[in-house]
């Protein structure tokens, strides 16, 4: 009897109806002689309406309250869960993250799992019973209730996964897989059979939200096999795993965007030690995240620094900098709040020549002008104007043969 | 510094700008040098709209399931108001059923609470906290959540007072106090300033739903003084205490009716040992649950018993009790559907005689047939037809001078 973990996502929990349609997957899975642990997210909006109420009565909610508030979404969607499994006949239990043993570290709303302790879990998968876990959520060793931030139920299952030695962890929603690029982007988006996690990892740090990063970055420090897939049909999914077979290694595998990129420059710095942290630190601490950044090699011992953040920060961010710019001599400081990012990423990319190339050769027959350019081993990222991204993509997922069979 | 436990009702936090009120009512009573643990029940109808999503899944949900479902209301509402209170400046941290220590047994959706544990509570209330108390919930000790039934917050609050040794346990909710009888019913009905924990009990067990009994029983047991006042005015409430003024000790205090009553009678019983017995182990069995049974002295070995339902449960009682009357040879079964029962309660009842002949002239002054009769040392209850229900309460209100200042 094989042991498996499985996911559903809010929109598949949305209403009693599709709790009941999920109950019978689940059984399907039961059925085929496995043991089942199931974690659940709250039901459709309902976090973002708990955030909502919260609100209501305190315009900056305190984040232990808070996340006692919204971790209430994700008990109340597991125990229908289990009641709609004991309707169909079957033994099912419901257990909070405190239950299930999920420790974490009390960093609220974006807590930390610092250990599982599964006794609960094997006792009553012992006793005959599908467990149905609450996701999202842990507890401290003070026994304080914490959230582990947005997609923290992807977290939670890969972790249990991984500490029961699960088989496999099967997440499902209602995208029924990876794709070579978003779909809504591109029809002719081609959905993956099969994705490494270090591809799939930087797929979604570079705008894929199809999965939480930390839930594949687990994935891949516990060898945990990760099936993306529908709730809604049987549509093979995409597997995020180890091993991706040979004749598809030396390929581009998906193509990122994202639209919500903003660039600061401070032209004219005067280039000596320590401006940088000048710069970066008070950036940290007002909140502010900043991606990519790029300095200009120093001519006449003067450079131009400059970095990305998300549109809603640039305001702020321009605020931080501008009077540090002053302060160091720099000349000034120039804002663009109409940026994109597209990002092509594949391990194939890692020793093989040419894919830098044929990227910036398509986008300039394109006319789309690259603002910067970040690479890691296996992706290369370029920073472009907003309206040109969507004929980004669209050229690249030409030019890479993406819309073939994969 | 005195601690106060004060209790808030659904209807008092049942949005967002009614728990600000809620707030502002906690701090004046913090502002006055006192230590304050407030309980508090789900937000307006929560409850209610939980357990009616279980039913879309189950009809027959599981009770472990379901208090961890409907245990989530009282989260979200001591949450909403831990933060409502932050928001105004005040330190405060929320506490569930299982962090403020409320341990009970296993009775899932009717649990009893075994002992508490205030640690957690009292270091809150050193650091200068307000301390907000998720009521209706506590803990097994295999860490299962439970629930204290219907009204449980008010158990809670009262529980918790005793355990801390409050100095009173202030319960608000939409309604100011307790009166002389049902003020929709009777709008003469007087506010009492003060009744005693048995005539409460006795109240609210024939009839007011105005609060818990355990609530009030936990009072007694524990000399907790309990203040039942509104939230929404600052109209003096009621106080139940142990010691009533004298100079109201000889009085009835108040008149408890209710309509929903059914009456079975089985007819010419033989009138032998282990009768009564073979009637009421099957309909407690059938999970019936019987009120006021009388039996009529036995005339040549043949009665006649008599109980009382409530009506939704009279058609389950006939089908327990029929067979049976066959069986034992009684002759028939009669079952009525359309009764009331009033009663007037009053300590001063005690050792006075008069009361009763009192009671029983003015009902048939007006015309109203008393059918059943039963008495405790503090109250005297008749069951009449349901139709002369208000009819009988405005006569014995007038009669016992109820409608004159207490």
């Amino acid at each position: 009897m094989a042991l498996i973990v499985q996911k559903y996502g809010g929109s598949s929990v949305a209403d009693a109806e599709k709790i009941k349609n999920v109950a019978r997957r689940i059984i399907r899975t039961r059925e085929a002689d496995n043991q089942v642990v199931v974690v659940v997210s709250a039901m459709g909006d309902t976090t973002d309406d708990l955030i909502k109420l919260s609100y209501q009565v305190n315009e900056f909610p305190n984040k232990r309250e808070l996340d006692v508030l919204v971790s209430t979404g994700e008990l109340v969607a597991s125990t229908l869960l289990t009641m709609a499994l004991h309707g169909m006949g079957f033994p099912a239990i419901s257990l909070s993250g405190a239950q299930a043993g999920i420790k974490t570290d009390a960093a609220y709303s974006k807590a930390r799992i610092t250990n599982i302790d599964p006794a609960r879990i094997i006792r009553e998968l012992e006793k005959g019973n599908i467990v149905i876990v609450a996701g999202f959520q842990g507890i401290t060793e003070d026994m304080d209730i914490t959230t582990l931030g947005r997609g923290g139920s992807d977290t939670t299952a890969v972790a249990l996964a991984a500490s029961m030695k699960a088989k496999i962890c099967e997440r499902y929603t209602d995208v029924d897989g990876i794709y070579t690029t978003d779909p809504r982007l591109l029809p002719e988006a081609k959905k993956l059979t099969e994705i490494s996690y270090e591809e799939m990892l930087e797929m979604v740090t570079y705008g894929f939200k199809a999965i939480n990063p930390r839930a594949v970055e687990l994935g891949e420090l516990f060898s945990v096999p990760i099936l993306v897939a529908s709730s809604f049909n049987d549509n093979p999914g995409t597997l995020i795993h180890k091993e991706v077979s040979m004749e598809i290694r030396n390929k581009v595998r998906g193509i990122a965007h994202d639209f919500d990129v903003a660039k600061i420059t401070v032209v004219g710095v005067p280039d000596h030690p320590g401006i940088a942290a000048g710069i970066f630190v008070p950036l940290a601490e007002a909140g502010i995240s900043v991606d990519t950044i790029v300095q200009n090699a120093s001519i006449k011992n003067i450079t131009d620094l400059t970095f990305t953040v998300a549109k809603s920060q640039l305001a702020g961010a321009m605020a931080v900098v501008e009077p540090i710019a002053n302060s160091i001599g720099a000349q000034k400081c120039v804002g663009d709040p109409k940026l994109g990012k597209i990002s092509i990423i594949g391990t194939g990319m890692q020793n093989a020549p040419g894919y830098a190339a044929r990227m910036f050769d398509t986008l300039s027959k394109e006319g789309i002008n690259i603002q910067l350019i970040t690479t890691s081993e296996i992706r290369i990222t370029c920073i472009i104007e907003e309206a040109r991204v969507k004929d980004a993509v669209r050229a690249l997922h030409r030019a890479f043969e993406l819309d073939k069979d994969n």
